[in-house]
């Protein structure tokens, strides 16, 4: 018996900075599953910066989205019917197929999901892509030793946020910088040493007034100013974490920093630039790790949450005015 | 007896663009050497494009030049008198006491070299600091494998040159950039694959047409729009050795690119700053193994020669207009 289900489409490209009609949202027949093949309904699902990546028609590590087809990204769900013999009835389960209410997909495409007493929604979050995002890369690419100085750019999201608190755990000294002084003070709970609202004042003297001596590890999710103030401040020999630029994702004029590359020599920094998928050897000891660290309380998060499908749009231009504490997701019923 | 010798001193610091009225020249009496000391007459000095960053009074990894002292750096002399056991008359010697015909030191400041042959001068250039910056950062950094594709700037000079031939001794593919036409035919008979005059035509289409599936290794001597350019052609996983960036030494404004920093997400580049001393575990290997190549002329070498220790500024300003091809030195009698 086919059900019906609601899914958000990509409509036109964004030019600049997305709008609400670059999307629209369409009602779709889901068939029932065909041999090894199961039916989810999806409960959770998550928005990312990165899509903004996808919207674009051009060559990247990912093809881009297609216009009037549902944007691909991670949900969490549960299986309704299953013709698999992996899946049952009520298992949860998490997926790449994104914006959409129900789905049916090969089992190959679904990933079972234990049932620890953890909120579901977890695995999009610490548990999920952005927690791994956090872990691999600070470990692998930052190296850090106790003692290290840490500057977090957008330190409020849910890839930042947990880098903040894995970089504690580790013995480090962390400054967060932060578009709202809510978002710092809830990091503050968590036990970062130092707060930077980068909207008030002048970013390097803030820095430099936190980090006196300089950094040993700038985890970049913003590039643009904010990666020229950690290249001034940066000390010998840092580690500098290139998850993301979303100050410039959506401009379209190059942007104007930084201006101060050549300390790159002569500070011997390294740079270096990654996608999660890179470090997918480091799973298990992800989730054995941040696993015990959820359940002991010693990794919290926040979360934003939209309602309905259709939210989904907002949900994601949200993203870029700062209007999410952590986690962006969507609950759907 | 006590002898005299010219040196060379900075006079004023430059703004922008060294200019001959920053030197002056003056003649010193150099004392009899005491005990465990010897004195040196230099035969060659070396002229070096990091210098001009020892020009500014700011804090770096080297301290900055003092004014109305003679500039420190690379040269090659022989023993004229010694004062401790170490060292005869006769040694040839290497130092980094700079542009004077001769001085007096302490013993354990002096190098004594191997009198191997190979012309002295090459001591300071293959078999030198820059032979071991092109060395120890291809391999350390570049971690080239045969078959990558390495685009190498300021190909014609000292270090460029030397990376050139070591990448084609690896069994890369070589793309060559250099400021002139007889530069990149002297490269071309040593083997590298192209050249390309940035001087000529759009430096990035060149760079595709060169390298079409783009370059696994990037090394950087110069910054700026050459590093734009080596971004746009990265292939995924890209190493980019970061040298110098000779073309915003004496930049009054910060440069305008590179303006595509995005792609070391994207691509997942690695780029990293690095100071020849910091590999300096490598300095047995490099000198038997670069002494094996020189020996059957698998690496060799063009140099820019001036003759007499007045001519040390002119030599030092004619970097920046490309008028060497490989090592600049200058020559005293």
């Amino acid at each position: 018996m086919p059900t019906t289900a609601r899914e958000v489409r990509l409509k036109s490209r964004p030019v600049g900075m997305p709008e609400a009609s670059n999307f629209e949202v369409a009602t779709v027949q889901v068939p029932d599953p065909g041999p090894g093949e199961v039916l989810v309904r999806n409960s959770w699902m998550s928005v990312d910066p990165y899509m903004r990546g996808r919207m674009y028609d051009r060559p990247s590590y990912v093809p881009p989205f297609a216009l009037g087809e549902a944007l691909q990204g991670g949900a969490v769900g549960t299986v309704v019917k299953s013709n698999d013999p992996k899946f049952a009835e009520g298992d949860l389960v998490d997926s790449m197929f994104g914006w959409r209410e129900a789905f049916v997909a090969p089992a190959a495409a679904l990933n079972k999901l234990p049932q620890t007493g953890v909120p579901a929604q977890a695995f999009l979050g610490v548990l999920g892509m952005p927690g791994m995002t956090a872990y691999s890369s600070f470990h692998r690419i930052g190296e850090p030793k106790a003692g290290d100085v840490v500057l977090v750019s957008a330190a409020g999201g849910a890839v930042g946020a947990t880098v903040c608190q894995i970089a504690k755990i580790r013995g480090c000294t962390v400054v967060a910088m932060a578009g709202s002084d809510s978002k710092l003070d809830w990091l503050r709970t968590r036990g970062v040493d130092a707060g930077i609202n980068y909207k008030v004042g002048n970013l390097l003297e803030n820095v430099r007034a936190a980090a006196p001596k300089g950094i040993d590890i700038y985890f970049d999710n913003v590039g643009g100013e904010h990666l020229e103030v950690a290249l001034e401040a940066a000390r010998p020999f840092a580690r500098f974490i290139e998850c993301g630029m979303i100050s410039i994702y959506n401009a379209k004029e190059p942007p104007a920093a930084p201006r101060n590359m050549a300390y790159i020599v002569g500070k011997r920094i390294k740079m270096q630039g990654f996608i999660v998928s890179d470090f997918i050897d480091m799973r298990d000891q992800f989730f054995a790790e941040m696993g015990q660290w959820v359940k002991e309380g010693r990794v919290k998060w926040e979360e934003t949450v939209e309602n309905g499908v259709d939210r989904a749009p907002q949900a994601f231009l949200n993203l870029f005015t700062g209007a999410n504490t952590g986690k962006m997701l969507v609950k759907l019923d």
